[in-house]
């Protein structure tokens, strides 16, 4: 019973090509494994192009060159980026009907914009904004003085400490803490002290954050989540840290206090930075990479230290060879004696 | 004032064999440490096979071919499983009352199960579905169209995106957080568009999931944590990842997007597995560990990347003895040179 | 329009000695790159030197030893710690007003202190006690049965299951989870019987839990965080686990279960530490760290597996040369195939 669209359609949404027919009813995007014959699949990794042979799919969206006999194609130049344009095309995003719940608990000197949404055992507090369209989910809490701005949403249960600040057009997912207290204690006499967390946490605009992910406030300054960085979940971004715009942070990576990251920082799963680094623009950090240095514009690393992923895939392997060349170290001494038994015979 | 057993009742609980007195009265279940007279302890670990020699405890639980002079003991096979079975029976498990708290928002389409129990501040959304016996706990959140099946706890602040299914006989503790989207970004040009996550979160019966963990949506299709796995605190699993039954995941595990894991994968503490993998059955990967590569049925792993844990203990252990095969390449070096400098002379 | 304050103040707050003008007046304390004229910035990271000298800051904090031309100093032995007390004392910390929101639940059994403070929409549970000037933030769980000591916050959403004990003067940031069940399965023929987890934490006096960090409950005894520890964000911390006093934990570390550490454990981030270890006093683990074996008091320790720390700096920059010494065993082996014909021929 759902809308029904020709490919010809899709291609157009998205300025492909039609490699086949046109007017080929598309029901749905489905992945290769579960599509049927009215559905777009798609083939955005060549890890499945074994699957992209034996799909059921009506048709399938992969870039040019790629030739999947019995289907028909829609070639695009940037699949993945289509294929986002496409479901957003039949699947509009929803937003919950605008108003404040009852159940919530705005400060009279809080102001919540037009048609935002703020939802059961929310709380905003004292002087906190909330802009145009802006969605606060249930049990979510807005501390005083923040900013959340213009159609952006916070998901069920999210926390913003006290003066932190959210642009527009966000996505802040469950349970994400913004703002906490930074790790900062003055050890003396193997007492720690507490040293006060006065500043607060930025987050540009059309930033993603993940479930359960945490960035503190800075000592005195900001901690900075620069414009359109999207964060994963379980991440955590310490005191005074400044990344972005464009990071990309998967799950369970972390930076330490005050660190600077450069434009469009790449970090793959479980990585991690350490404090007081300056990492140039476009860094790739490989998944379980511990970065203990500053980085280069575009250095791609990888390991325990962090080097660079090409010495690291080499290192690697010889350590696997090892054994090996232990081997061959222990038969070279080997010849070595002989030599010298026989030189030794010889003068 | 507790209720006093015979050490005899508990060798029938479990299929036991006393030696030494059955009519030994048993008050409690205590550690080896902590252990008084009336208490059973227990030696499921050889770690603590010392502590077992000083304890105080009137019994000791064990597996048979331990001897323990001067205590009785309760030898079973299994004595981890019969340890549960015996707490069980001690302490039998205890439910909230049933029923809705007044502070609870339940939408009026949505349906309770009976002797269900809803907590103060639960949220439970449209056409949501809650079993019968099953525990909402203060602050949780149950999304439009969830089903939370018979006799599963969420614990307070559990948050479920809409549209999540979680079986019967599950436990979810606090700040876990199922459905959130997937971190799925089409780059192009430095920017990066999100790909609508439309699909779904689907945990199967009997699966224990620790406090503060994410479960990703799946894009198009399910994210499945699959019957009777049990995943610990802070784990990620990502996007489309399919997992279980039986999976055993320990504390700040990952599993990044679309990888499909067998039956009975266990995975230590702290270790990743990347996305688009395949793992077979009854896989076992060791703490610490970065898997990048797909594994067969049985395979045990180890190290970043991960190899078979064997070959990397060896690995290890020629990496600490490098120094070593350095100084015997200098040494073989040295003498060489004195045998060309020998042959050199005499040819 | 803040207060300000001379130089010469702050000098006596803190026994420190002004180099310069001890009449110049403070405003506030900011970081190097942003301090102005008015401003005191400090420099306690001898990495930041260089910013010492192009600061716009009218005076400096620093370590007795330090020179910065043109600029009034503060010298005092330990400058972090003095920058503690000197935010101390410009920035008061405040509680908010004490009182029971009336969306609050607690029960009739539960016991609130004088001048306590619980927000919107916690719920305290039967027989838990909450002492004098304590803050239950917005949405906090605290279980039944609990014990909140004197002059402790518990951030917003903070969970305490049952039976939970916080001492004085603590700080649980938000998100944090404290009890829920330890992760114990006894596995029985591809099968997970789950152990009851019926024991507690303990958190005493004086520590600080970061935001989103999971300490789970002991089986039987007791999980233990000692006197004045203090845990970062994303930290899990196992059943059994005993820690402190004095323990400081960096973001993503972790300790499995029934380990024990001294006093003062340091952890950097994204270590961890396996379970049923003993740890002796003042230990110290590098991040990315994997402790799987006891470790004496003071030990440093670094590596997967955890090795000495200056024995892992070494064989990590053998591993870096490891190419080159591949190369000199093949260079060898060809100079002893040389020598070998030459031998041969000789003899």
């Amino acid at each position: 019973v759902g809308e029904v669209w020709r490919l010809g359609d899709l291609a157009r949404w998205v300025g492909g090509r039609v490699q086949g027919d046109p007017g080929r009813p598309i029901a749905r995007v489905a992945t290769l494994e579960r599509a049927g014959p009215d559905d777009l699949a798609f083939l955005t990794n060549v890890k499945y192009r074994a699957q992209a042979e034996r799909t059921r799919a009506g048709a399938i969206l992969a870039a040019p060159g790629i030739e999947v006999p019995g289907h028909d194609l829609l070639l695009v130049d940037e699949p993945y980026l289509a294929l986002a344009e496409i479901l957003d095309r039949m699947h509009p995003p929803t937003r919950p009907a605008a108003g404040i719940s009852p159940d919530a608990r705005v400060a009279t000197t809080a102001s919540v914009g037009l048609e935002a949404s703020v939802d059961a055992f929310a709380v905003i507090g004292d002087g906190a904004t909330v802009g145009d369209r802006a969605v606060v989910g249930a049990g979510a809490y807005v501390g005083a003085g923040c900013t959340v701005g213009p159609e952006t949403t916070l998901h069920p249960r999210v926390v913003l400490y006290p003066g932190t600040e959210v642009g527009a057009r966000c996505i802040v997912h469950s349970g994400a803490v913004l703002g906490a207290d930074g790790f900062g204690f003055a050890t003396s006499g193997g007492a720690h002290r507490k040293v006060p967390q006065l500043g607060r946490v930025v987050v540009e605009d059309d930033v993603e954050i993940g479930a359960n992910t945490t960035v503190d406030r800075g000592m005195l300054g900001e901690t900075r989540i620069g414009r359109g960085s999207k964060l994963d979940d379980l991440v955590m971004i310490a005191h005074g840290v400044v990344v972005g715009p464009g990071a990309l942070l998967a799950a369970q990576t972390g930076i330490a206090g005050s660190t600077r990251a450069g434009r469009n920082l790449t970090m793959a799963g479980q990585s991690g930075v350490i404090g007081h680094l300056t990492l140039g623009d476009g860094v790739i950090v490989a998944a379980k990479t511990a970065v203990f240095q500053d980085l280069e514009a575009g250095a791609f690393v990888a390991g325990i230290p962090a080097v660079d992923h090409r010495s690291w895939k080499r290192s690697q392997s010889l350590v696997r060879r090892l054994a090996d060349m232990r081997a061959e170290l222990h038969d070279l001494a080997r010849r070595i004696a002989d030599l010298e038994g026989k030189t030794e015979g010889t003068t």
